[in-house]
């Protein structure tokens, strides 16, 4: 008998009658002899509702009892979820983070799953009923209620995927799988049938919303399988697994965009030694994640120096910049928001030279100016203006011939 | 330094601007040199919902999962107390019942506390901090999440004051405090100073809603003072102690009604050994609770038999009573839904004779028949027809002389 765990996100339980088409699904999967474990987002809107609440209190609401508040969300997915599989004449009980003793440590809002404790989940398991835990939820050492952060139901998933010993962990979303591109940008864009980690992790850090990084993390280090699929009908998705020769094949996987992005230069920084660390030391004291950074040559010991930020960080950053390059003795700092990140990933591009040249010239053709460029073992990104990220990764898909046949007619 | 407990309803943190307020009451008792812990019941309407949600799924929605989702109710509202109480500059924690370890029997929607491990709670307290426990909820022994019922934040505050052995627990209520009659029928109603544990219990129990009977039963049994008191005013309420010599002087506390009583009458049964038991077995069993039962003298071995059940069991339970009257051979049943019980109570009637005689001579002079009388040792309830309940009250109140000066104007 086969233990499966699945996840459904919160548009998947986004109301009672999304509830009970996925209470069938999970039913049905019974039927066919398996043991089920299921995780549950909070019902689509939820957590939003609950975020609205708290900032009519204040601006930076405590982040311990925002976690005691936003777990109520799965809370009451899962027993909603418990109630309706029981009504369907099957055993059903919903187990929440400190139920199932999910332990992290004590970062409120992004907390890390350190152990579980699986007695608890086997003993409901062998008693055969379906299992419904809260996702994004658990415990610090002192039974404080922490939460994972957003898409952490995906890393619940895995972590009790990987603590169960779990023969195959299942994702359900709206979107149906990893996909060579984005099928509302590239109409024939291909379903992967499967993916390595690593690639995956890449995609995910590079714009793909499919999967949170987190939980391929996870998925990676205790080696769990992951089935991507969609929620609303019954075809394969995706699997995500360990690399295999098969998959060196593949030259490029996929391509990838993120608009969020935004670009801040300093020009005429005094070029002397520390001075990127009295630049990016309070940039990241502030908790701003900086992405790429380029430093021109030095001419005249001056230099310029770029860097990208999220567009959600840009305000607060660029006046900090500018506080610091007063301090430091730059000239000016520049900022752009109109810019965006594409990026192609794949295993093959470790053993294959060409694949940046080819991914230039696709934007030559289009005449898209690159503005910075960053690669690492299996993915190359660009930086390029906002307004050509479609046609950008158009091109790039054809180019590297990543549609099923219908493009290529 | 004084350990203060405080209850707080879900009227009183109905919305954000009510849950600050409550905040700045708990901040100014804090600041005169007290140890706040605050009980919460959920935002007023929340509780609702969720049932509203769960019928969605199925009318009878499994025990478990309701408490499960009941639960949320409180843990929204005391995250965001204790998210309120920090912006304002003060420490303050959330507690949920697994947390405070309030352990319970395992009957969901009326879970009994049996034991609290005060050691955590005593924790947060000595840290100076303001400690939230989300009223109504507590855990089994195997860790899953029971509520007490309605009125179960009372409990969870008047027992945590036991176990932790508090100075005082204060209850909020939108009343004020207990009076001598329902304040919109008789407007001259006086607010007691005090009253007995025993008293207040039949007050409870005989349709005064301002405390949960369970709440009183335990501060009977601990001997915890409770103080009855308004969330709006800062006006003394109700203090509810131990009975005293004193009290035993005042003849008669308070008038009560409760219209939620039907009648059902079995005509002509057959009068022999056991049958009581056969007519009224099928009825417990059926949870429905009898209140008061009359059996007239048997002639020719045939009796009447009167009983009275709340408005909400009659339709189910009449239906149940015809088929027991069938298999019995009882002639018939009659079904009287359109009367109300009123009461008196008072520790005073136990030494003084012509207390029951005052109150028929009350409804008399109103021309007001009583149907069926009941008695205990300081209570006296007479069923009367529904539509005389305001002017029976009123009746009995200025022959008792319970109003204030006012009213004797």
């Amino acid at each position: 008998m086969a233990l499966i765990i699945q996840k459904y996100g919160g548009t998947s339980v986004g109301n009672i009658e999304k509830i009970k088409s996925v209470a069938e699904r999970v039913i049905e999967s019974c039927e066919r002899g398996n043991r089920l474990l299921v995780v549950l987002s909070a019902m689509a809107g939820q957590t939003d509702n609950l975020i609205r609440l708290s900032k009519e209190i204040t601006e930076t609401p405590d982040p311990r009892e925002l976690d005691v508040l936003m777990a109520t969300g799965e809370q009451i997915s899962v027993s909603l979820f418990a109630m309706t599989v029981k009504s369907m004449g099957y055993d059903c009980r919903s187990i929440l983070g400190f139920q199932a003793a999910i332990h992290t440590d004590q970062i409120y809002g992004k907390a890390r799953i350190r152990k579980i404790d699986a007695d608890r989940l086997l003993k409901e398991l062998d008693e055969r009923r379906v299992v419904a835990v809260a996702g994004f939820q658990g415990i610090d050492e002192n039974r404080n209620i922490t939460t994972l952060g957003r898409g952490g139901s995906d890393t619940t998933a895995v972590a009790l995927a990987a603590a169960l010993k779990a023969d195959l962990c299942e994702i359900f979303t709206d979107v149906g799988g990893v996909f060579s591109a984005d099928p509302n940008i590239c109409t024939h864009a291909r379903k992967l049938e499967r993916i390595s980690y690593e690639e995956m992790l890449e995609l995910a850090s590079l714009g793909a919303k499919v999967l949170d990084i987190r939980s391929v993390e996870f998925a990676k280090k205790f080696n769990v399988s992951i089935h991507v699929r969609s929620s609303f009908t019954k075809n394969e998705g995706t699997m995500v697994v360990a690399e295999n020769k098969e998959m060196e094949k593949v030259l490029v996987s996929g391509v990838v965009f993120d608009k969020n992005q935004a670009r801040i230069t300093m020009i005429k920084v005094p070029d002397r030694p520390g001075i990127a660390f009295k630049i990016f030391d309070p940039v990241s004291k502030a908790r701003i994640v900086v992405d790429m950074i380029i430093q021109n040559t030095s001419a005249e010991g001056l230099t310029d120096l770029t860097f990208t930020v999220s567009k959600t960080d840009f305000q607060e950053n660029i006046k900090l910049v500018r506080r610091i390059a007063k301090e430091i003795g730059a000239e000016k700092v520049l900022g752009d928001q109109d810019i965006a990140k594409v990026s192609i990933v794949g295993l093959g591009m470790r053993n294959h030279a060409g694949v940046a040249t080819k991914m230039f010239e696709a934007l030559s053709k289009e005449n898209i100016n690159i503005c910075m460029i960053s690669t690492s073992e299996i993915k190359i990104s660009c930086i390029i203006e906002e307004k050509y990220t479609e046609l950008a990764v158009r091109a790039i898909h054809e180019a590297f011939g990543l549609g099923n046949e219908k493009e290529k007619d």
